[in-house]
């Protein structure tokens, strides 16, 4: 049994011009290393944004804390909240925004397939 | 984009003798559907427990809310809580419970690895 940790001060400021206000606490290692897929905590803070780009791979967005809005492939933003989560094609462009903060779990994987009712 | 829900009422109560107190609100589709991860988010009652047994994939289980004990291959607990997460091997014996209650997230893959700071 190995020991992690993914609160807030584990977390630190992604590079890159996609991410405002946002915080990454990685719960599995890197992409490269071989992992299957990669899951990650991210804290959005008050007005913080995860601007409008093309999914990688298929992934899970899913709220924790918080809540906000995301968008899909036909840029219409949908509000979302704790228990509520979202699916992403790979490669369909995406967006996530809040206005007072918000927690997610982020997955990604080739091959990730979501959780549907009966399924 | 399409919409999930893991919200306590999306949850159901599995099968099975391992489990007390334990529902299940999964985020990936179900082992045998070609998805590479399994992703879900178990909430435990207080007094909850998911009985010692053999890990089938490598896994790791994030603490999301509340706080219990998690054990591996020595079965000696240690206290767990929000932003702690564990990763046990594939086939390793494990355990977690909880006095108050506990919400974690489980993910489990073939060839799943965690995050070690600096990897």
């Amino acid at each position: 049994m190995e020991r992690l940790r993914f609160a807030p001060d584990a977390a630190f400021i992604p590079r890159g011009d996609l991410l405002d206000g946002v915080t990454v606490a990685p719960l599995t290692a890197r992409p490269g290393s071989g992992s299957p897929v990669q899951a990650a905590i991210f804290r959005l803070a008050a007005n913080g944004r995860l601007r409008r780009h093309p999914a990688t791979l298929p992934q899970i967005l899913a709220v924790l804390e918080g809540s906000g809005r995301v968008s899909g492939s036909d840029g219409e933003f949908q509000p979302i909240g704790p228990g509520e989560a979202v699916f992403w094609l790979a490669g369909e462009e995406h967006e996530t925004e809040t206005d007072t903060g918000l927690t997610a779990l982020i997955l990604e994987a080739d091959g990730l397939q979501p959780w549907r009712i009966g399924s």
